[in-house]
């Protein structure tokens, strides 16, 4: 349970940082896609480590293979079994893990869930477990942009602890993305924001921020009314991913502050097409796509591995302690963060638009 | 699809604000349970129209029946029918629906959606749907208080527009929340709420703000690692409340503006039982909960319909034109959204809890 | 728990003999189909009791209440709630069973599962709880019929006890069936068959049967490779229904006793069409309808509840005793079965029909 | 989609016969359960190629993998992936199976649904597929019986073509099965079955039969009373196994030529115990177990692939055409199928107990 995300496309991740590998098992997948390792390969290779001198300098290549479901490069309907081995172990590092509950990481929850835990690393709570969701979400994206040629995912780093970029979602594109270390498409705040990362680094400490996303492309009618409702599988989609904290699309709670008739989007008509004039509403609207684009923001916690002695107890409750960390950790998870974000972005809007196509044809 | 929420434990909302009714099937309730009418009755005045001068005068006196499941006063164990009759229809009032989509409201995206919709009413985007969850809720929290005895969920009206409280989520307490007609536990905030609200009301306009909630007396090893996270099922079910725009617990957003270093949440000994020092984990780490408050905050816009003349385009896209609601609607929708959010937690609760003890036993 | 059918078109049945009424919740119906409470009532009739003097006498009209999601005489996407009151409750009629535990009956298992049962009646194990699905059924083919025209699904009485009528499931039509009580095509078999249910029920006693069921105009690509094949899915929705204690399809258990070369249905082309020459296969091949007629067949025992007297022990475990049925009960199930066994096969071939149009268009 | 069974222990099976391997996921497992690859390798044992001469000379060894969900050989309570990689790749072998349909195999029913398949093998109707089936039961089986000390799961074959051998389900031990090629417990008659088959694929035909099956052990109380009765689990996971045709439980189709009085199963006390003093309703009333043993029979058909020239069309359906096998077959499934069937049931019991514990503790 827990380990499975999606109705009709839906995709299991499996895998710890320490053990054979992680991966997913990509089911309800389109048959006839044109899917190989490199497509996969391409988005992994934004989430690995070691990627740029801000990130982890752990040594994953993070090579993914294709075991099923995919022949003479067109996707079979059938599941899409992904492996990527694991490389990079080096348990020593955690020894002190058996020992003592790392602050504000899943350590003793896992304990108190379990009963054990795989104290040779992070467990399920590594960031590699996305590794799956990654690779899952480069289908998605593949499949979304057969049914819907002009569909687009873009995310990218808004604010890095206080240093926020003016951004219009309307207008940010994929390369300025991709363009520095950081992924904020605002050349100047980026080279701050990398700045910062590295002072506070240095300091043995991290910082979080915020990733903002923008969906465009789809059409109106995806989502449901009621518990389904597009917002609210893009929310949960969010918050499963590692170090999050809150979720906001559209006017988010900045909107709160306004009144109804300032908030409200006025609907016109443009080029023949119903439109609305502002799009406070996010794209979504009853909890379906009204064809506008959708904008999201979600709240990125500093990293909790930090390089600083803290309190915290010994894992058999006996005393209290202090631990300092010696893995090798990203002082900010955002910048290998924003791949999460448009992967679980994609997987969402992928499974309903299958399900709308299911339900009213 | 979309109309059924949770795992073990799961509703199944149903009906429209006009119609035969709305009501709810509750599945997976642990036997035994000591539930009738008035149980679900007292939630449900917290939530229904007319319950005050700050909300909807719609005459609907939401008095449950209870159908199924229940029997000589104890739950079976089958499934609970719950049915509310509709009461106060007036489709004259929402003939203009016919021909013009209302902005900001669900209108145009269901017709988009399912290519007709019952413009008689808010169909499924009407609040009455929320009366299915709120009945759901309240035998959920019968069920958790027998499960553990110190469990009690309490949320409040944070903020209206930009009027907000300071309350510590630690010390608030039901009676307060309850004490005045906005929900707010700081009386002399809530006196210059209402007031507001009336203001706004005058000039035919709306407000929104923020509730909060906490989640007080559950254990430790709640909810799940990866995708099922305790903090990402109650994303998704806040989210699924109409009107809401975002969510974040423990820290939230403002946590983000911290380093590391500030923000971890160090493991001390209390009373021999590991706990935190402080809370901005919100008692949920790695998706599981640690036994600490659980502290989440949701973000609800200003009621789309206003008495003023609005922008819109008739329902068969042929001109654009005004639209001035003629129903009777809440000038803010947060104090009846208060126990909505109490009981859509405490379903996400009851639910992990159910999944724990079948799992881990 | 349980009490939910299907993936994109579901329904959740809940209801006891002894309470409020019986119902169901349809969601995930395609929209702007055209239902109303009359398509709905002629398949509920034909499941009702009192309607033949072979089946119980108990006065139960079993009229529905289409409560929501339909407007205007079209499906609007959103669910569909159907009440069916409950009239003739005779509590004293099963005064006994909270005494005793019925032989065969589900008394003993529910006070295990759930520590208490309702025991004036059957529970959820009671035939009512089928209304549901046959009102449910009663919507999935106005559905299938609209995407197939050809579609069409027949279920008839092919066994009462040892008396077995010869029929080509290729070649029944639904007026034959009809036609009688017993709901056998075959006139001559079928008076036999009627006598025999009388017989048995003068000397207070019950016999069971056999009914066999062809589902027509479907299309070939329906169902799933692995565990979602169309015969599991629908062997899990025959063993659902009450008294049932098997299932075979196409070829069955007769077919084992075959060669391979025998069994074997070879590929031919009529008309331009790939065929198969024999349907040993029951329309099914690998999980995957491969359009031919879908033929399968379904055991039910003899009523367990039955005039005469029986051992058994008290309800609370202290002694053995006897128990006579006092209720008014079916001598032979089969004949009101029949629109069950229809219901539960439209459910699945619409929620499959649903699925493979999201997944493969 | 159609790809995962369960619903808090649920596996994830992916791959084809012929690709990089085949695998699964086990996601929901109780943490803190003994297992290492030896445990998973015995079952796998039982299912691969070779085995012995009655059935396909496929050289696979079928060596498991586990790579996550275990450490220092405890179960995490993470998902399980378990991979096999395929080693005997001959698709020279199915050249012509890109041609033309093979009867009564899927290869025209996947064509149908995904518009094209991997004809390089049986795609996901291979036998190969049942791999993950099997590695999961075997940790459902490890898992039961720690909840359940008795707990024990025996399948063995009862009928191969018209060779049926009298066993009491009651009393058959797993070592009798295990004594001898075919699964048989009776030796005298398995060696007649023996002999059968080994005719039977001299003369290029092949032979189906019948598998019984018992569980032992399991408490009463699991299941539920509607959709999700067990035996209607266990007819879903019986039928989705590759080549059945039927399903039956306690009496089955025979008890149905039987009265109500002949056929219902007394209540008596039996050392203290509530028992049945016969066992036609096969361990399961009203869809939930009663404490007695879990008795069903399953049937398989002869097997598709015979080495005998047979009539089909291309799959272009341009044309009729003959086809003769050429790939390594089984000429009888059966043998290889008993620890398929009870992989299946053990996924059903233990899914249910983790459910029964989930809702009613």
């Amino acid at each position: 349970m827990g380990n499975t995300f999606g109705t009709l496309f839906r995709i299991t991740t499996w895998g710890e940082s320490h053990g054979g590998g992680v991966g997913v098992v990509i089911d309800g997948c389109p048959p006839g896609l044109e899917i190989d390792e490199s497509i996969l390969q391409r988005e992994l290779d934004r989430r690995r480590p070691g990627q740029s001198d801000i990130v982890t300098p752990r040594k994953e290549s993070d090579r993914c293979r294709i075991l099923s479901g995919v022949f003479r490069g067109r996707t079979l309907g059938t599941p899409i079994s992904v492996l990527v081995p694991n490389e990079d172990q080096r348990p020593e590092a955690y020894a002190e893990m058996e020992q003592a509950f790392r602050p504000s990481h899943a350590d003793y929850t896992y304990q108190a869930k379990f009963g054990l835990r795989n104290w040779e690393g992070g467990g399920r709570s590594s960031a590699r477990e996305t590794i799956g969701r990654v690779a899952g979400g480069a289908v998605a994206q593949v499949a979304l942009k057969q049914l819907f040629p002009a569909f687009e995912v873009v995310a990218y780093v808004r604010r890095i602890h206080d240093l926020e970029a003016e951004i219009d979602p309307a207008l940010v594109q994929a390369a300025a993305v991709e363009a520095n270390a950081v992924r904020c498409p605002d050349a100047a705040m980026a080279a701050r924001m990398i700045e910062r990362i590295k002072a506070v680094r240095s300091e043995g400490d991290s910082v979080g921020g915020m990733i903002e996303c923008v969906l465009r492309g789809l059409p109106a009618g995806l989502g449901a009314p009621v518990f389904d409702r597009f917002e609210a599988d893009l929310a949960k989609a969010m918050l499963s991913l590692p170090a999050t904290k809150g979720f906001e699309f559209g006017s988010g709670f900045a909107g709160t502050y306004q009144r109804g008739s300032e908030h409200n989007d006025a609907f016109e008509l443009r080029e023949g097409r119903i439109r609305t004039s502002s799009n406070r509403s996010g794209g979504v609207q009853g909890g379906i796509t009204n064809g506008e684009d959708i904008v999201f923001r979600v709240a990125f916690k500093p990293t909790a591995t930090i390089a600083q002695a803290q309190r915290t107890v010994l894992a058999d409750g006996s005393a209290e302690t202090e631990l300092r960390a010696r893995g090798r950790h990203d002082p900010c998870v955002l910048p290998r963060a924003v791949p999460m974000v448009e992967a679980m972005a994609a997987l969402v809007a992928l499974d309903h638009a299958l399900r709308q196509r299911g339900q009213c044809g």
